[in-house]
């Protein structure tokens, strides 16, 4: 067992979870600060005092460094370590690091309660305004979710975080799993990883023999274009570590979304003789993952379900987080359910026989994530003239690509184990979705690819954001860029016409006659913004 | 708030919990046994030796007594205290008695861990041979599940058991419901209670009001001939608390619970504005229950759900416990999910309206509760003869099948509470089920009814046990005088023929050529059997 290192805000109980986590793994136990004192043989309140941030900073520095060369610990950070990308990355390196996601009210008022009861001198944070603390909150949040787990302490003892934390990286200890190619979605005993690895579909088998030992049956879902390509490799993979692989294939496309397909796919592998025991394995984009992310929630009560995404869309959006379900005659996705799967595998290798079309429409979304998180903006930046490059084989295997996958598989992880069920956080990340859904509906889903129509929804959000003061005008002309670079659509105003307009606000997220409409300050600065129909549509005609 | 009494085996954390329980409620605690100590004046090792076990129950009930005169406390018993009828019915009437469910295994484990690392001397249970303490925890079992909650305390730290136990009485506590009435089925935050009483139905709406105080709009899902009966009661009781009602009525009869009669209904509730605030109301027996449970599970991802039963069947067993699905052309119940309910409201008074086949039919399944818990025992006596009276009207508001309904219910509650998605103590809820099972598809759905068939599996289920060394051969002609009392057919011979003998298990539930067959010692005394097909096909061709 490696280190394990334990960041987050003030008081998000860092230390507390860090004694008890390290009692359940009997490891030892270090609290950082309490180490920087004893280094320096006075208190860290005197450091500051007498060498301000920067002497303090530097003795972290080396407190990190003399852990890290002792016997692998829980280490509880102080609030500010993480900060430092040498020392994010040097704890990477050396184990796993933890980041305990507990929104600001919570932090100060158990803070304050702390304070309260203490002895000790008071947090020297609490002292300074709100707005300071709360920008510093919002500029912290980001760099914290590059922690490889992110769990939530929300309602939760230190006790309770602290199985958390073993059960996640329980779910992640892989031995077919190179630890830094794998991402953790944090959900009790439902946690899992989500692989994102060049050529790893070749593993496939021994991954699933590894998470499912007992397993005997799996049903293989994919539409008939993926399974094409990579549907009789997959058999093989799955056979050579002794699966019976029995397959269901739909046709390519939205189409078969629906409880038709979804009846007879569950009949089929009824038929074939899956049990409660086998485990679903979908292979394909996020039509294929919703259908059969569906299916194996409802098979006999449910079932275990793996997701093997194909596309850029599924492996960085789709295939994490348990949306499953079916288009209804009157929606999409209306009718489905949360599974989550057991494991999340990612090829990045596939990408290469995706059309061109397709993989630049994806790049939207990845842009949504740059916007969530600034740590990938550099990212996209690095491979948007590539995406569109005509020969996908070289590309793909390039390492960048991969890099980008991961970091927003890593962030939607974070940010689903925070909020499994949109409840809060989730909501975020419907960035740009308000209005590209009204695109979709208008053009007529299919002739506008869901990522070109995020593109323009990012556009108008970034407009949408500089008239209401959260931005500047400069933000939309940033994204602009990056997207045309990209080779996608940017001419916002020949879409914000009567028809999109009239469909905006027009779907099941909707509350009386407000929208939740998520705004950005500047890439990973973001929030919610209630806003009456009519002042938000007035605003997107504005220009 | 009243007295919480905490009962369950020895070392099953009774203390511990009690402790964090109080400190959360901001209630006194009180360990009893420490409190008939402190009275006595002397340890309960010398208690029991100088006045034996009958001189420490006296002991037990004063202090009881005087912990029951002072304020409102939370209380750890001791693990025989509420084997006294007596104390159990006085801690209900004084307030709420949780069970602590825990595994013997677990708790012989715990009780040699605090001895070993106390100074204390040992438990004195566990210088007894296993053989005593495990028909101690079989006897016990059954009693211990007559409290108003049983919670599982398996892989939980007290905090977590405390945090649980509250969860489960805060679902409880309605205003608009007597705690007679309610039994608790514990599962975290998707703790619901389950009301039995005659003429509740007119106050479904308050409690409709009162558990889900900002939704809107109901979706009320039942059959044309339950809907005919009470439909319109049910929407002017709903309406009256402010609740819009849009319907969907289906056909009654098993040939409803399928797949096309679930997009149907999704569809027409979508179509009639209901959204993810929506509840979804399913009003009828296991047929509408199944169905509608999945409409809620599936529709928007899940949405809120509310039973009411107006079965016997229903109002014992399907309406508790989140089981919820269709058929497929394959078997019955293989599409579905597990989706619990907010409430479950069963009004005995609407009984009357079921037809007698039907009523008597379910006493099938009344009996196999009476064999899981002899307390249900003299219930089911007290009920056999006239569970079949034509004037349905005139018995059903009879206090006694109320009691035994409501007993029934508890005890399947508290059986979900400990194993939701039935990977051990739930299964035992299919005595009499692998017969019964075969009998049904022998003899075609719908000619015999489940309960009939329930009755027969049950006479099948005591002969196996008996030719098994598990009981004497009296258990099977009881319980056929029962069964014959209430009207049911008890001729086991005439079914035990080749078309029957064939079907047994060929159900989801068996794993390769060995079944899981539940056998029957005594009432009360239930355990799993693990049994080749072929050696329980010659056990039950026997005479």
């Amino acid at each position: 067992m490696s280190g394990i290192f334990l960041i987050g805000f003030m008081a998000s109980g860092k230390s507390q979870v860090a004694k008890r986590l390290a009692k359940r793994l009997s490891m030892p136990f270090v609290d950082l600060d309490m180490h920087i004192e004893s280094q320096a043989g006075q208190s860290i309140a005197a450091i500051f005092q007498s060498g301000g941030e920067v002497e303090f900073r530097r003795l972290e520095r080396e407190a990190l460094a003399s852990v890290l060369a002792g016997v692998p610990s829980v280490v509880a950070t102080g609030g500010g370590c993480a900060c430092s990308f040498d020392n994010l990355e040097r704890m990477k390196a050396a184990g796993s690091v933890i980041h305990l996601s507990t929104p600001l009210s919570t932090c100060l008022s158990r803070a304050s309660e702390e304070s309260a009861s203490s002895a000790l001198s008071g947090r020297p944070l609490l002292s300074q305004p709100h707005e300071d603390i709360e920008s510093l909150y919002r500029a912290r949040a980001p760099i914290y979710r590059r922690a490889q787990v992110s769990v939530s302490t929300e309602a939760k003892t230190p006790d309770m975080v602290a199985l958390d934390i073993e059960l996640a990286l329980q779910s992640a200890d892989m031995a077919s799993v190179n630890s830094d190619e794998i991402a953790v979605v944090a959900l009790q005993e439902r946690s899992y990883p989500v692989v994102v690895e060049p050529n790893c579909l070749q593993n496939l088998g021994t991954a699933l023999r590894e998470k499912l030992p007992k397993c005997k049956t799996v049903g293989l879902i994919s539409d008939d274009k993926v399974f094409a390509l990579y549907g009789a490799k997959v058999r093989q993979v799955l056979e050579a570590s002794g699966f019976r692989v029995e397959e269901a294939v739909v046709p390519a496309g939205e189409e078969s979304k629906e409880i038709g397909v979804f009846q007879s796919l569950s009949e089929t592998l009824i038929g074939k003789g899956l049990d409660r025991s086998s485990v679903i394995v979908a292979l394909g984009g996020g039509v294929v993952g919703d259908l059969a992310g569906f299916v194996a929630a409802s098979l006999f009560r449910g079932i275990a379900l793996v997701q093997v995404p194909t596309t850029l869309l599924a492996m960085t959006d789709s295939s994490i987080g348990g949306k499953t379900g079916v288009n209804s005659a009157l929606g999409k996705n209306l009718i489905g359910a949360f599974w989550q799967p057991k494991l999340v595998w990612a090829d990045p290798l596939t990408l290469s026989t995706l059309p061109k079309r397709e993989r630049v429409a994806a790049f939207g979304e990845l842009v949504k994530y740059a916007l969530l998180d600034d740590a990938i903006w550099p990212l996209v930046v690095r491979c948007a003239q590539h995406i569109g490059d005509e020969s996908g084989q070289g590309f793909v295997v390039e390492d960048v690509l991969s890099e980008l996958i991961r970091a927003c598989a890593a962030l939607k992880a974070a940010i689903v184990s925070a909020d499994e069920r949109e409840s809060g956080l989730r909501a975020t990340l419907n960035l740009g979705h308000t209005v590209a859904h009204a695109i979709e509906s208008a053009a007529g889903y299919g002739s506008v690819l869901h990522g070109e129509a995020v593109a323009l929804g990012l556009l108008a959000t970034c407009r949408v954001s500089h008239a209401l003061g959260y931005c500047s005008d400069e933000l939309e002309s940033q994204v602009s860029k990056i997207l045309a670079t990209a080779g996608l659509d940017v001419e916002l105003e020949p879409w914000l016409r009567n028809e999109v307009l009239n469909r905006i606000g027009v779907d099941k997220k909707r509350t009386g006659s407000r929208v939740r409409f998520v705004v950005v300050s500047k890439p990973g600065d973001i929030r919610l913004h209630e806003i009456e129909l009519a002042e938000l549509i007035s605003l997107l005609q504005k220009d």
